[in-house]
């Protein structure tokens, strides 16, 4: 695993999670009291987030922050 | 869990991981490449770790990162 991998992979999962419940990145972003660009950032695994937006991300819908950092398929 | 409590349990971890091999402060910061006041401040949960930070110190140590995330007993 290189650095940069568990960026990425909250990404993914962040997007799978938005879709499957067929938000728009700005619908997702407003639900998460963040803005669109830096939710769009975070999607593309370009945000090198600290532990407490991931924390914070998470608790906001529910889930554990390990799952966000879990590779799915 | 509240925000904030991720980077406690890492630090908590890091130092039991560190504990468990005779290693002190210092040695295990030099094994690192960090400074030994910032490793402390990781062991204490005062470092609000980003994913990448996390990603190398597990890389380093050869620990899933998750694992450093992962409350013990």
């Amino acid at each position: 695993m290189a650095v940069g991998d568990l960026q990425k992979t909250v990404g993914r999962n962040l997007r799978t999670y938005r879709l499957q419940r067929g938000l728009s990145q700005e619908a997702f972003a407003d639900l998460l009291g963040v803005h669109r660009t830096y939710m769009g950032g975070i999607e593309r695994g370009e945000r090198n987030l600290t532990l407490k937006s991931l924390e914070r991300i998470a608790e906001q819908i529910g889930v554990d922050p390990r799952e966000l950092m879990t590779p799915r398929d």
